[in-house]
């Protein structure tokens, strides 16, 4: 299996909307997992209660990830969480989660 | 594959001994690869200069992993870069990298 490229999404996540986005990742679509490039993914919850849930996925290389996250596919993958958060921002209610994207290379197994 | 317990070590590693720290990891003697319950490792570098580099590593439960960090076998595996350590420290230099662990259980895959 070639996993050359890593993306961690370290987010965090208001307690209030942690059981809904857990939720949201155990029935999530699937729509990543026959995108091309695509390897692996795993969704860790912390295990400290005030830290960041990780989602890591792995690709054959950055260009695939990058395509990725302009695809439809993704949008499709995320429409639900998007509206989520769409609506806190509509009634004006802080947004209960944050992400951000680190990139790395895998340097060895 | 049943990997349910994760355990993620962030390292930072001062710019000047990166080379080494991955040179030891690329020829690592691979001790943990039979021990109970394990069941995959990445050792991840960071895209972005300043960041940490992750050792992720996936375990059966906590127990196999806590059981792990016990072990001779932990010993033997970080033998070099103990080694390495002690001789910074007896050297008066500052300690060229620091790790610390966090655990996740998967929430999905």
């Amino acid at each position: 299996m070639n996993k050359q490229f890593v993306a961690v999404n370290y987010i965090t996540c208001q307690q209030d909307y942690q059981e809904r986005f857990e939720q949201l990742f155990s029935s999530r679509a699937h729509a990543i997992d026959t995108f091309p490039g695509f390897r692996d993914m795993h969704v860790l919850k912390p295990q400290q209660a005030d830290d960041n849930y990780l989602v890591v996925s792995y690709w054959d290389s950055e260009a695939h990830f990058t395509a990725w996250t302009k695809s439809a596919a993704f949008l499709e993958g995320h429409k639900r969480a998007f509206a989520n958060l769409a609506q806190y921002k509509a009634e004006g209610k802080e947004v209960p989660m944050k992400s951000s994207f680190k990139t790395y290379q895998i340097l060895c197994n």
